[in-house]
């Protein structure tokens, strides 16, 4: 399909090369021309100005880094009215469920679908073609643009036909991320304080009940307290936590949990460390009951 | 090994079954005597007194329901004073930190060994021999009744001298738990704020992220709001929590997911639901939201 | 002093007749006419257009619902644009800090001073003339606007240069209001469980303990559960409670009561109550805890 | 009337003084003999034996420092056992609700009152004879004990025939003063954020709102950040949220607060100031904000 594409951070790129290996044709744009001429050997098109994306696509996708710059990019950069009637605009990024709802809206008024299609999975994943991708939106315009989501995912999840409750499934499942690494966190400063490392604890719980993905790589950086260089940061791990406690106001569902690890990500941001991966939230915990680990010295005794 | 086994609930029973079938000879012992009679064809002796089982053995194995019950047959009961010198006290039950350390003061000034041995699985799998065992205490004491947690479990778990160290990372693994059935609960209540059903969401983050025992057990009753009969009930889920809480408030540990866990498991009890199982505090969250799952009448719309 | 007044809602028309009292010449704007109307007979002048309320004004006083209305009145409705350079804009309601920064940049830049000068007190309070002013922004713009605040009430409270302070300091006052009614709910539910009801308990604690306005006004109101018609309903303290999240979140700030709080209020705005007086939030534990309060059955035995 | 009087600590030694000068005979005990030996210039007789401070009493006063040590006194040293049938036990220490149930089936099995009678007011003010006593048991014995109680106390607050209502009255009001100064705490600290200091903000707050001695007491040594030496100390802080919580627990009342506070006071007691006053939990989310305090430094700008 012709493909317009905007935002080729490391997940955006690394997905817009597994749809030119579809066979997809794609006119790429990028705030920094690197990552866009990169993909010129690869088949793309770069283009001077987002908007030439947009123009005779038959699909645009997008992944930028917040709603502000979303917003930026389809209304006042232009990109929206370029973009051809009938079009489907494709939004893969974790944005707000109020901003998708509102960009539903202005891209409907002008005859495009818009479909909320934010992804499970590290730029390694999207690499492998394996991403998990839930989707919302019109039901035809999700079967039209299912050859483009099969090039770059594993497995499509749709939710329905509103839009932003595929962003309410992304920041719920962020949100449960973000509880398993506070949980492991206590847990940890709980075992601690009686002489079990974390990383005692951990290999016993993530080999057993929790032998899940979630649990074993982030448990893995807890046990070896190896924040940085950080995967996703406390940065944006508040932001997504900010982002599921503003929907769920909006639909009146208090969140307990979400709410303590708000004042963690808060916490350990005015601690200085707003660059450290958001697992590092995990010390918090420990920091409060002043126990540090002391997993060097330690010896499992068994 | 010559064992004595005191508690026969659905759990020890299933491990007594093994230790039988691994060859170690059994005297056993039941507050209802149903429970022992029935070993008997597989070569247990039932005796008629606790303090019996003690008499001669080698290892002796306790599986009680609390702190109290077994302080009470160790102490009021007489068996530890009929335990030969040199014996073992396994304790395979999820105690307090505090009983543990008191436990093990009083077995040590009898010559005898306390181990600390929680188990984590349900019935089923202490049936099939594939428990985790995780065991605490003297070193050489848990070399001598190796044979007999083989026999058991599928793997041991050592986390050194101090007894409670076990018990402390059972409780941590159960906190973690509730935890995750917490999380649980938010992010459905937050999905059904938008339409979307606990099952969609669920089936979405255990297929990927959360492909875990435990989210999959667990995520599955949530969907499915089957909270009766209870696999492990709201208060069996709210003592174990209330232990958690104990061995961290003895060492100065703040558990703020711990604390939200409690008021969950108080509010439901309230409720009157003290019997149902432990996972439906996951729907606490909704109804404070007022958003009553709609898993029958929801079409996913993809 | 020649004042402009906009805003004329229960608290606005109490202030603005104190500034007419006082001998100020006041042009005042409300979005219906009425409330403008009604001052005219004591010398006030009604205009058609807000901006006419600024024009050769040397104090414009704003008594809005938040900060859209109010940012809409400043910017679109050409507000600050007629206001003459020299005035001192006075804002008395209580927005968001965020808003406060930025409107005090909009004013500057056209040579007018704003100052935030949120007020402490009810419509009565109000129209005895003894509100509490917090007032914030430039020196000499507070000392030039004293006579009009003097007017209108008892105490004025300087706290500093920068506007946002007086916002941060309304916003921490409303903070532990809220905070008030909460422990007050707690304490209450638990001594309900065990036959106590809310009335003997506030009595005893706001007649001695707590001896002060917050808690006996609000105490009477939880004791007697006499939630409408509202003073000040929870809609208005979920905005008061996120406006001083969002203070804390841009300071970096954890504030886990007023996370509790949020969910609170979330929670009681879900039944349908939103238009209750927002100390029903201390309803909340005892509706958790399953212990309605049994004032009028109960004898104090005393 | 004849009264036996043991536990002479500050608030103990304070109320035996005015019961002393209010004409009743009092045998008095003490751990410590000096305490005791210093009231027999005004008239007390100290005994050699607790037991003997009970024979021939028609009341009996206890003020000892937990249940555990009143537990103790009347059972294992003899003295419910040495007091007549008919006396009345006041028991004036705050315990748990659970010790006062025990305790009031213990006496009643030998034909003694029990009366729950915890006091709030600080040592200066039991010396002046001020204190307000929440009393709750056998209202027959209450009115037998009125007269000792008027040497004492300021005003008597019955709440019911129940001794373990008035343990729970003083809980909730110890709960209540924790909240108010977790509440201080958070407001500074977001008025830290922006500048305001918590001297500020506090004279400001308990001038007007909160001008009730809690607030005035607390906020000074808040704005002073002065903790010690401790009116009253983080071990005691937290043993009242405990006795809250676990009273909570027994009735099922969810206490979110109280769980907050419970983390406050551990995280303050792992950062070894336990001996601190309880107030200091007010620096802990200035601490966590990165914002301490610049007292010094402000100049209010009015």
């Amino acid at each position: 399909m012709d493909v317009g594409f905007i935002g080729l951070g490391r997940m955006g790129k690394a997905i817009a090369v597994n749809l030119l290996r579809g066979g997809h044709r794609l006119r790429v744009w990028n705030r920094s021309g690197g990552a866009a001429r990169e993909l010129e050997p690869l088949g793309a098109e770069a283009v001077a100005q987002p908007a030439e994306a947009a123009a005779r696509a038959e699909v645009l996708m997008l992944m930028l880094a917040d709603d502000a710059v979303t917003r930026a990019m389809l209304i006042d950069q232009g990109v929206l009215e370029r973009l051809p009637a009938g079009a489907v605009c494709v939004n893969l990024a974790t944005i707000s469920v109020a901003a998708a709802q509102e960009l539903s809206r202005l891209t409907a008024a002008r005859g495009v679908a818009y479909l909320a299609a934010p992804v499970f999975g590290r730029p390694e994943v999207a690499a492998a073609g394996k991403l998990n991708i839930v989707v919302a939106g019109d039901a035809a315009a999700v079967e039209r643009v299912r050859p483009v989501l099969a090039a770059i995912g594993e497995r499509i999840w749709p939710v329905g036909a509103e839009p932003e409750r595929a962003n309410v499934v992304k920041l719920a499942g962020n949100f449960m991320i973000a509880s398993a690494l506070e949980s492991m966190g206590e847990a940890a400063a709980l075992a601690r304080a009686y002489g079990v490392t974390a990383r005692q604890l951990l290999e016993i719980l993530t080999s057993t009940l929790f032998a899940a993905p979630v649990y074993q790589g982030y448990g893995r950086l807890i046990a070896e307290q190896r924040y940085t260089p950080a995967g996703f940061s406390l940065t944006l791990g508040l932001k997504d936590v900010r982002l599921a406690l503003q929907a769920g106001e909006a639909g009146h569902v208090p969140m307990p949990f979400a709410s303590v690890l708000r004042d963690r990500f808060l916490e350990a941001i005015a601690a200085g460390e707003s660059d450290h991966d958001w697992s590092s939230i995990a010390e918090l915990a420990a920091r409060h009951a002043g126990v540090p680990d002391s997993a060097a010295a330690a010896d499992p005794g068994g």
